[in-house]
């Protein structure tokens, strides 16, 4: 790889480019953003992307590219921005690489973040390069909140229980990745689905103004909406919920119950908000469920499980 | 170590406190900043302290805690602030960690954070958790911006050149640390000069006023000068500078240069100040040497070297 002072030219012609709100990007100590972007108050959050934990080299050239990679890791990070219903800002990425990471690979992860930056309206305004025995990206993510942010703690009893998109098509799409099938056509869309996660930056704005509560589905839809109740003081009760004809051939053919995916799958970064009953989401989302004044999940077919890092 | 869930909690516990204006801290997708913080524009910056490339767990017991490793971390981090002149208001810190950590050496690396936290008035409002094969802590720095930010590009021919502090002392600690005397009375002093940066925020603040450029001392007084003479298209002269007696001591005894040391030793987390001749800052810093209009660096008795990550 390039020594650091050429490494980090590189970076910053990829991420150059003129954007609102940014007085200062990347080359100085620290990066200044205008203060009126954020006088409605700043929402922040950060993420890691770790090799063999969220991302392997193995995929590389199976259908996956460095640069999905690294949208996925920008992309990840920014949903909780999304959650907030808060309005994406900036991001600022700090990577670490083995020696024997090339100038292509980094180029390639830079351009994946720059995709991302494009698609969310968050420019790369700083990040630092470091070794490490091991690929991570870590991101933070900067974002205007809005006038009320709806957080995971204001669930109550009768409200409905609203997703964004379809849940556990992500964690099938994993699966198609692992098996060494992710080229072929009826696992593609769902690899996609798995390393470009969709924007809900617009669905977090629009259902702000009237959720009592969001969260975002990083680790399955039981367990984030277990975090939503346990937060509300709250239980829930959901709709029969059931992959699409498509979802369930391709886990048959992996050998996977799709039904347990969609409940408990990770890498969504689908959307789940709570609002009163008169509320129409259905421009955004689709109903799932209800939230009941008993505590506890009810209606899923399969355990509360979900991603633990230190389980 | 501890469930992820539960590790959550204990950090919250460990980093709780109401800060002023953080509207909501860590617990939800995303920390809240009131916006009359960053009215005057937010400062962000981020860096990584990594196993083995910024620390190591050797040190640990040889006059150096898991809790002074997460303070220098956190320090390292907020020294960019420092170099814009900006108010440290928030951290938000990403730890990727081998299996083999307990929950003993998280808490400390927990505590050294509040720790940096409360001695910078910058409090710890979100973060991370994953599972990496080496010890990593990324942290995002968040600071308001002063009426004018001092930037590496502003050096006029003619400037003095001020350094807070005293230069290469850190990296003198550093390697008495390596050498396994860290514990010895002529050079604790000096290792503490290393995992304990100096907070130079209110140096940065009261420079910033009349400062033409500014930039920390991370990598080294020459490669650091070198980056704000390149950016500010000047060169700069050195005065003769001598370490102290304490230092030339330990040196001697460690078999290397003070001097070396004091040009291109690392971590010192000072700050370089340019500024017209007839602004007084000596109540923050010293005067080390002048800025020319002929490019390139003269004064000094060792070549410019420092860290490069990608060297």
């Amino acid at each position: 790889m390039s020594g650091e002072f050429d490494r980090v030219a590189r970076l910053r012609a990829i991420f150059a480019g003129a954007h609102r709100g940014v007085i200062l990007g990347i080359g100085d100590d620290a990066a200044i953003l205008a203060g009126d972007v954020l006088a409605t108050g700043a929402v922040l959050s950060t993420d890691a992307a770790i090799e063999d934990v969220h991302f392997r080299r193995a995929w590389i050239g199976q259908g996956v590219t460095w640069r999905d990679v690294a949208y996925r890791a920008a992309a990840a990070a920014l949903s909780d921005l999304a959650a907030m219903g808060a309005e994406p800002r900036a991001m600022l990425t700090s990577w670490a690489f083995p020696r024997d990471v090339g100038d292509d690979v980094v180029d390639e992860i830079a351009r994946g973040f720059r995709d991302a930056a494009d698609v969310y309206g968050a420019p790369v305004i700083g990040g630092n390069l470091a070794r490490a025995r091991e690929i991570g990206l870590t991101t933070t993510v900067i974002g205007a909140a809005p006038a009320r942010a709806p957080r995971r703690d204001g669930a109550q009893a009768g409200d409905v229980l609203w997703a964004t998109g379809a849940l556990g098509e992500a964690a099938l799409g994993l699966a198609a990745l692992e098996a060494g099938i992710a080229r072929e056509p009826d696992a593609a869309a769902f690899v996609s689905r798995f390393v470009r996660p969709p924007s809900r930056i617009d669905a977090g704005r629009a259902a702000a103004q009237s959720a009592h509560a969001m969260i975002d589905v990083s680790d399955g839809l039981l367990q984030d909406l277990g975090h939503l109740c346990d937060a509300s003081g709250v239980g829930a009760r959901l709709d029969a919920l059931a992959p699409t004809r498509e979802a369930d051939a391709l886990a048959r053919r992996l050998g996977v119950d799709a039904r347990a995916l969609l409940e408990s799958g990770g890498d969504d970064y689908e959307l789940l908000i709570t609002a009163a009953p008169g509320v129409d989401l259905s421009r955004i989302a689709h109903p799932i469920g209800e939230i009941t004044r008993e505590p506890g999940i009810v209606g899923a077919t399969t355990a509360r499980t979900g991603f633990d890092h230190f389980g």
